[in-house]
């Protein structure tokens, strides 16, 4: 059985989708909408599929799921008209800025009993997929405290810092969910610091380059983010879980690995610079997953529920920064 | 402009280079045959091409390319036919184990002008080809020692290894063309030593797992090649270029790389343990390099004469090892 | 010119401090004093120099100088007296448990113009060292993020904890002054967390065994420090400092550095799994500095007021851990 | 029991073991020998020994043990004597530069049934030891490959090499000894390749600056050797070695380990770039080893058999590169 698709969005990260979506078996790209006719046709183009409007795919009865990547703005409302359509969902981070219709739109899932998958494509790379399945393989005992270091090559343009809801939102939100896949048991509390450190202008703009974020659990277990809009040296992923009987990390990945000596010393490569190569293993691995839960053959996850936590730990830890304190998680999602 | 294929054979590396030939922009596989129905089946099941007789493949005028994946022993035949069709060649390594036989179809590849481009895969590893750049941009300066290491995961059967040609003929080749790759210039002289430590029934069919081999071009820069049939932590695939201003060299490639920390120390997975997982890239990129050599953008690169010179080097090792001494290379290729 | 030691404290950091004199040039151990007859025995025996009180000590013409390795209560009052007494000191850290009684202390160094060194090994450790070296020679720009990573192979026995002063007090302020080393500007903020995971009697002993804190500086530098008292895999000691134009880090050192590969993948052995081991050459080097500092041949560092900022980072760790929130150094140092 | 040495040579490598002696327990340093006054004077003051001459030293009733660093050619008639004079000997490598008279030499050892340790520094490198002791342990299998690089940062002075007997004698006379330590079986067969592309003075002076040695046993394990007198990022010094369950391998040393990252990649500083100090701990471990021989409590290793046995390697692959052709090592031993 063929998961026959329509793609909502055919912007960057909408062309990784469809090249996922056309070299995973079980899945056929069937049809493209999206607001710029230019950006459809190079997707219809290249993959030989459709272009049509969302009202048409909503519609259609070839198409089993949708795939959004239109701006956040719209997520909500196209996934409760899409999971009325009873069609299976797989939706980019984040499910919106605003908690209050995160929850909203769930609890529309929730009745319609819709497959909704949000798109934490970190889940599916190998090697934090490998890390975790030390976790559950038991290598490393008890979970105590977990690190995670991401640092973005380079700053977005500030008009897209502008409308992306701020550092915690748009770039910690990943790393929150990092956390809570690796921790193994729900954060209680939030504590951040951020600077301006990168660009005067994102200060402007109202938000942060550079933060720092503490989480812990009811238990005690701990988790410390590190996040940066600039690396010079690469695109830097990075995580460490500390567990009662050892350690597993996963180490940074380039593109080339070489290493010249010389009386300069060793040196490797730069990391690769972009995420969408950084991460193409898992961005095919995520779809493939969602095929799968889609079918039914496997849970959905990450879940509606599993954006919705991530989004809180963000407003946690802007509310930490806003007020310099320690803040409990249960104080921002009631 | 697609170019468009003809594969011959279907097994095990035929279906690597179907895969390559049908993710690579400007190709298109038309045809596909193999003695077993079933294997060519399977291809055309996979890509939707058609299903033809080698004689057919021959005449036809929707083939641009062939791609040579058959046994061995057919490869110089299948090259000098398709030479005279006027058709690209793509053929598997080795041309064939008679040094006077690669000669003489080379003769009629060069009488024909017919492209002919010779397999040897891992010219076009990034981590590879990515050492070469750094030699041609001058970063060691002039190269001086060479060292190959090339271990494989285990041994094939020994019926295979018994019609391969020999351990230096069907494994080292592929060092020996990466060594003069690498060095820049023809080797004189070649010294060899061959053991067998991995399994007395390959030296009952005439044969050796662990080899080594000295080579020395006329200026005096010398390559070594470490060769064993068995690794256990997986497909050893080193490359290390020392030259008068420093060393550039090429790790091993692992599919997960992660590490974990106890009390027993620190642990990495195993390598790849397979050629074609730890080549994937290099195949997409070789079909790649075929296509724009059989377009006329870029240099026929492994040529024909690659192939025979590599094929000469195993020819001299093998001398090498029987007479106990080191064996000039115009000793065999006369 | 030799400076002569008077050495107080015979103990395990005693016995290390013994060592890197006699092994110095331009230092002689002449004097050890200890409350236990034995200890001070067994460094005149095997270094050859007097047992004498520390009244003596205190008194004596050939004595230049003394290492105080006595248990922290005692610091401040002989930091003092031998002040008084024209002596240079070195002594280990914390001066005491109390801002206000190093305050004090340090007064009393201020007024008597003495010579104060204060043993935070970590800054001579090389590695460490040349990750300040390179900062300080502009190799990644301005300092933005650090991040230190400490984490001891197994907790010290809980009557030491208990008369400790707490992690942050005792383990912590290693890190603290590292923090402040590399960070290059004062810290105006503090935010920790702080669990019990690795023993139930630490916690009952009124101390923590897992903790991690962040801090800030007046212009939005930050560092993140994550510490535990268990580590299964040796003593773990690493630095990290982003800046505006790369990264330099310092790795964790292993007494052997071999690789075994197997069907298990790739081990490497356990770190060091003792500060004495894996701090041995930082002891050498900072008994080296604080001799040339006795001499005026290089400034006094790190200083008393080190010890003092150090210790007030500390307090205002715990203070934050106390009271949920962000705690400015201000609120402590008054 | 302390053991009283003498130091016969007070030049680079006779300071090296002046120090390891001064500072291993159960040794002491009582008189040094040299035909310059003024090296002799420096040991004596550094350590406060003695100056005698040879003849006094070899009557002395305080002197057990002799440290032998004089220059090569008097190694053998040292040797002789100080056996006949009953005291311990450690010999620098090599014993002479004939087998000959190395083979004379050894027959008065034997008869006078003298203690001698030949000065085969590396065998104790911890690293190198912790490797053979892997190998001891089982770790992998059966040993059936060994890989030795060893490359040093500059060549000596031309003077220098037209007198040490030439590279194989000189240089990797050293790995020929580590090649033994690790086989674990004695080579029966040599081969190897040699070139002049460092600096013509050094072919001028008849010797060779780049070779590789392969080396095989009667039961079909082999070795290869890269050996270069140049190596811009520093004392390159590697081993590994291939057994039937795995690999274990040594990797080289850097006095430093930090790691910068930029735009230009990731740098680690060049390795140690002079034997005293990438050896320091293999020379203390030496002395020791040569201590506890001394004194009966471990068996003299390595021999002066060792030393004998390096040397028709040595003289085997000179042969080999000579004659063009495999050497059979019983054609050098007769």
């Amino acid at each position: 059985m063929t998961l026959r698709f329509g793609l909502l969005g055919a912007g960057r990260i909408g062309k990784v989708h469809a090249k996922a979506i056309t070299s995973t078996p079980g899945a056929a790209l069937v049809a493209v909408a999206d607001a710029f006719p230019a950006a459809a046709q190079a997707i219809a183009d290249q993959y030989g599929c459709a272009i049509r409007t969302i009202e048409a795919i909503e519609a259609d009865r070839d198409i089993d799921a949708v795939v959004i990547c239109t701006p956040t703005d719209t997520h909500a409302d196209l996934i409760e008209r899409f999971a009325r359509a009873g069609k299976a969902i797989f939706c980019e981070k984040p499910i919106d800025l605003s908690l209050a219709r995160v929850k909203a739109c769930l609890k529309v899932v929730r009745e319609t009993k819709a497959t909704l998958m949000v798109g934490f494509n970190r889940r599916f790379d190998p090697h934090f997929a490998a890390v975790r399945a030390e976790i559950d393989k038991g290598s490393i005992g008890a979970v105590e405290m977990v690190t995670i270091t991401s640092r973005d090559p380079g700053a977005p343009p500030v008009d897209y810092i502008a409308r992306s809801g701020g550092i915690f939102r748009d770039m910690t939100i990943h790393d929150f969910d990092m956390a809570r896949f690796l921790l193994g048991e729900e954060v209680v509390e939030v504590s951040a610091m951020a600077s301006v450190l990168v660009d005067p202008a994102i200060g402007k703009a109202g938000d942060y380059d550079s933060v720092q974020v503490m989480l812990k659990t009811a238990s005690g277990k701990q988790a410390m983010i590190s996040n940066s809009r600039r690396a010079t040296y690469g695109y830097d992923q990075r995580i460490e879980v500390h567990g009662s009987n050892g350690l597993v990390s996963a180490e940074n990945q380039r593109p080339v690995s070489i290493e010249i000596a010389s009386s300069l010393g060793y040196t490797r490569p730069p990391l690769h610079d972009f995420f969408m190569t950084r991460y193409t293993d898992a961005y095919a691995a995520e779809i493939a997953a969602f095929i799968a839960a889609a079918a039914g053959k496997a849970p959905v996850s990450p879940s509606g529920e599993d954006g919705l936590a991530a989004l809180a730990l963000a407003e946690a830890a802007l509310k930490s920064v806003a007020e310099g304190r320690t803040v409990k998680l249960a104080e921002v999602t009631g």
